[in-house]
């Protein structure tokens, strides 16, 4: 009887500090992320009832990412629990201008890798769950995972859940006809598809602006709502957050954020969290300034979650100046 | 003997590093800081004998505010120590834009809070003083904090000293009534007023531009001189830094400061200090040039305190690029 | 229908890392710890279900506090959320001989200090739970938490649960007459004592040997059964810990584990977490052996939580040497 | 015309500062540590021309293994760079009594697990090398690389190389079935075996005395000398080092050093180390006191390597007390 | 037989983290930087062979030195190891608007400055060398180091290596006249300056646009190519960064690289690096091609070294955007 | 007008973290120490009025001195200012058995080193003053500071002071005979000679026990008072700590503490400290007591100071175990 059931990997991330290269460091601050698990953490703290589906390994750093979930409220019970495989590690470099970040994956054999369809019991998760959230990065981790990824997504859609999902392409996972192949399978049972002009460039070829893209993944896949956001960042450090969807026939803009980037990694899942915790407790135009807002505030926090509560996220979408706040 | 004599309160001061939130982070940062002890300190660095008068409990955290002060050469030998009451803690998160700086405070029940008319010999303390600094955080903290504030001001007057005053008002401490009602007992007594254009609204409903703001105080209190600090801050890590002063009937502008913000907590007190300091030991148009030079470089350095010398605010009063000094 | 239910404070602790006095520090460790939350958090690891109760203020402080116990599995669903109130303080100072561990505490009008009977939904928290425990600390707080304690205890009786009572002295919240009297309310209620003879002699003047304190507390209040724990610390960064337990007339003896000590304050919670554990799982015997362990282990961990599994408890009550773990 | 070439796999390592456990630490501190890497390292800051070889990805974690190894000296010139393959990791956890040390390793499907017979130039590396050195580690990590090491050490008994070897039975790599089989196809090469009493009794179920363990291993495989270190570990914290050596009939003993331990991972190969430079610098005297005086002093320093120069380990072997040196 | 031998002192870098004043700090990092060294290390990086040329005193400092070097591939063997002279050390204090960034040096005494001419072995460590790199620091250090560079750059000459110069003119060090005196003895030698228009105006009185500048400097002293860099610094950590070269009688212009500066020591020595490295690997477009690049992208990375690859800083040049690389 | 005065230099102390070795490190923590400051500190710390003189650079690491001694009440404003020379540093490396703790001084060229007779305006700082304190490091840095030291220990005498002097032996600085050469100047007006049976065999040859020694000195100098102190360090990381008195004829001995050793760098001047405190507010029993009690504490805190105050030392002498104080 979740709000939200959102199904992914997640990782240990393993960042420098202050702006040290990769190669250079002699510490690395250690967080937990990944793109459902992040989603999931925004929508709990948030006020809804969440849970995060994956499978861990039983060791420190499986306990570790259990836990980081638990913190803020997500639901972790449904974690399927194994003896083999690692926790995915990903290496994370801060960099300023003209250095661009950078990330790197060490993610192969990670124990969600190895799930395969049957290991999650979906039809008790999902009972009475009003919202079901994956990306693009579970079905590219392994085969399996694919499969396990069309199994959760039929599941949700018979249990009448809404199912979002974004594209999140990863192109070190696989390429673009495996993931074509891959999303056929489950376009048309989802709702809400939430991606980038990028991303729809490198798996659909689909170009032009912003309208024009989303107009073309409703044709194409049916989709009831399109989200496209963009991160306009003319340096490493600044930059701009701003969010289009297209509901139905209509299309609504939000804000545009400015930036002073502290940590952007996790802020397109922010987005998803604020997104699709304003669409079940609201409507599009909700939805689309929760998402923004959300988004844009994430840039602002070290790690890949958004540590911000109901009442801030409101208040920042009426905030007009950037006083201290006493 | 001392050329400045400040009083108010000054707490433990804890921080998040590297932008983290406060509900999120692992450390603090610890410093020490309270807008009278700030002044002190920063007036004290730029050469003159400045002490600095409190209520602290006698206690590791007691002991450690006055060893900060005393770092500096503020005089400490007047504060009235207690075994009742708390060091009074203030909770410093630093934000980027779009998510703003906040403090929270948890200064109730302080050693200070207690103190009362009459705990204080002001008659020895003030004895040759030449000035008496205080502000409206200090009347704010309780009742008795309010007389007491009121017997020291009115002292300093009966001794012969010029008194500045900064309006300072904290709106979690007391009610704008309140504030008015307690500085309609004082403000005949203060040469020098310091503000913003945000307090004077909040307490005096006074708008207008800065020029008839500063003259509508002086017409309703009688001030010799009143400051006007003005800071900008397009996004929370850049802006810019100046002030205007009314003297008698002339209007002065300083220099506009660009801003790269470590750290503005602090800043109007690095004003206020390079202001007394300037006035003290030359005439308004040092005041307003070195107060608005400290203020603008206090920006650049983590916790409040101006870390500066009289040389290097004289060298940055002059200077006209941003080079590395070698 | 929780296993376990534990009812007290829970205080950010703040600790200059390094051995520094707090006088000296430039930053603190942040962690959180609170006997019932310590003990709660120990259960909860070694895998029954556990909820703690409490109260504490909307902000990222209390946020942080439920954070850190939610982050083991424990339930934080029935704390009583206020917007009065401070989240209580203690800084905690690292000796080495000759110098003592030091802590002092700034836990004064807290939000749990302000709940008053009635706050807490205890016939819908404690319906189908199998024990409660609290503390001497938590009626300590204030008359009003002395009441709300009472209420719990009673009710916890009605509801039919086992009742666990940690005796945990703090001469600086209460005189022992006042202890004494409010103990006298709830000691025919509880069914496991546990303490030290320091405490004991504290508030009862109770002398003698251990056979003989726990005699003497068995046949004053009747309880079924009484747990002395004993740290020797011939200095203060080595000593040993064990502990005797009356059960009904039968005495027992654990193991005495060497200890280095890293981080002494939680460890007799995690005793109670340890023995309650082995209690509710199986019988006396167990629960002084995870008593013993569970203790003993935690010296090893910074902070007050024991961060132990159930796998390695019990590896430990068989361990023979330590040889590091590959 | 290197003096010693190692080979084998080195691995990032992570460990939590300051005795957090794996699951609650919030960084980890980065070090590099390999057996053979650290041997060499150690023999390298000792002055002889030392070489490391093995396989690393092309890859900023690739390049700092090699940069460490180089800071200290040692050539890595001849590391056979790859496209595919990680980096291997380790997690280190910090203990203190009871609680033992932990590893945990994070090792598949490392670079060096693929490399193959042929990969490594050994004819070019060994021309004119005076001493090869591997350990039971490098066989173990794949079936490829216990081929690349069988090629290995028949190349360097073809070059006229001592060969010395460390028998390092890591039981979660393989099984002893498998060990002993790979041992029985290089032990006829191998001039020197270093050992320990528990790795001789988990691969060949050797017990019994210092003497007789060393007896059964020279008349079991023929090694010109068998070394066998103890170190004895009362707390996890304390203990001492020692070792024995039968060159030919000759049984000779080192000092038996008091530890206190900071660091203990690597220990073993700083004696590889110590005693390989007196081996080649002098006899088997100057061999076990040099191994052992390294061994122990690299309890001193964090980190897998032994940072000591020659001049410190002869001035540790003459030392009589532990005053501060100035 | 290197591509590169560059030849000057290498010091402790000493600076507080975070922005903190040199006076307020409670702790240094420490790295390692000189002019010299950090060039050879750029063109180690990027794969030349490369020899750095000093002294340094037999210590623990002294080792680190040299280590560092090491560590990058940097060939040190040819370090004149001495008994008397300390490492020099710099303190360095990251300033923001308006407070700008600060060197204090204290490296008199430091070994370098006691050697003399016969301490090198030019002959036998030029002999093959392609090109000779040092600036005008060496020589300023002091009287016997000015004759060992005049000596090193005559036997430069003999042995036909290329030679390129740094101006560096650092005015604590030595007079505008020394300085030119100096130089006077061995410009005739140098084939490459590499230099700023302030340096030129302070040691030449040379104003006026680039092309005139390096004109002047081409006609006096007949270098075949002359590098201005440029680095504009509109506020203390933001900038952009350009280079114009006068190669002949062509006049070439690189890329201008926008800068968000973290660390802007050590990059007109990276500009150096990348200058040489594409001198011999390609021609004058590609020296200034790299040299640029590598500037830019070191004002990124905390340390003097410029910690990048040949693959790193080729894709840089090709870089159109600040997107997150995964 | 104070009741101690002290002579000496202090330095800048840069020590690694974590028992790295100096090679090794990537950070120091930066204190501030020096014999007479150390002492100094702990004296005022006790509550007497105290003055420390000494030379320093106008320049930041030269505030940061004087500031450390002024935050603890300190009077600083006797120092001699100068525009040369540096701030000596020293460098610590902390070990643990076997390793030994280590120092490596860069205190050359210091400003203090310049001090020549009649830089100190002595006949104003003394007027008044009850006790000069200096040691044997102040006249071993130059000749003229052994001038200026018998200049201050003359002018002591005549303005009545009573004279302390710490031995102090430094074979760095000086040879024993050119320390007994200076010692014969100053001897006859010393009325209280601190110091350790190493250091009298080292500079006069002296053997024996405890007893004996004393004597000695006293035979042939004719102090009222001779203090032996004795550090017994059987491993690197505890001890214990005692000291003999021999006064006039009679000879006291104080309690042996026993050590944890965190830093033991300026207990002996702690010990100096509370011996002088003892000394003039009470009697030589007093003396011997804080003395002991201080110099034992002073082993568990990082740096050279004694962060301890007159009712923790007062506490500390009576204590007898070492639980946790809440």
């Amino acid at each position: 009887m979740y709000d939200v059931v959102t199904f992914g990997e997640a990782m240990l991330r393993l960042a420098p500090p202050d702006f040290l290269r990769l190669e250079q460091t002699n510490s690395f601050d250690v967080t937990i992320g990944g793109s459902e698990l992040n989603s999931a953490v925004g929508v709990s703290r948030l006020g809804l009832k969440t849970a995060w589906v994956s499978s861990l390994p039983r060791s420190p750093l499986g306990r570790m990412v259990a836990n980081k979930g638990r913190e803020h409220g997500v639901d972790v019970s449904n974690i399927f629990w194994v003896d083999e495989g690692r926790v995915g590690v990903y290496f994370l470099e801060f960099g300023a201008t003209p250095r661009a970040s950078q990330v790197i994956y060490d993610r192969k054999d990670s124990a969600i890798s190895r799930l395969k369809p049957g290991n999650v019991k979906w039809d008790k998760i999902l009972d009475g769950t009003r919202l079901f959230h994956t990306s693009g990065i579970t079905p590219a981790l392994s085969e399996s995972c694919a499969e396990a990824t069309v199994e959760a997504v039929k599941m949700a859609k018979e249990m009448g859940c809404k199912i979002s999902f974004d594209l999140n392409y990863r192109k070190k996972l696989w390429s673009p006809e495996k993931a074509r192949e891959c999303f056929a399978k489950i376009f048309d049972k989802v709702d809400i598809l939430i991606t980038t002009q990028f991303d729809t460039e490198d798996v659909y070829g689909m170009k032009g602006a912003y309208e024009e893209v989303a107009q073309k993944l409703r044709d194409s896949f049916g989709f009831s709502t399109v989200a496209l956001t963009l991160r306009e960042v003319p340096t490493v450090l600044t930059g701009t957050w701003s969010s289009m969807v297209l509901d139905g026939k209509t299309f609504l803009r939000g804000k545009t954020y400015p930036l002073e980037i502290i940590d952007r990694v996790g802020t397109g899942d922010a987005y998803t969290a604020g997104f699709i915790y304003g669409y079940l407790t609201g409507d599009i135009r909700k939805a689309i300034d929760y998402g923004d807002a959300l988004a844009a505030l994430c840039h602002s926090v070290p790690g890949d979650f958004s540590w911000f509560t109901e009442e801030e996220v409101t208040k920042q979408i009426r905030a007009t100046d950037f006083k201290i706040q006493r």
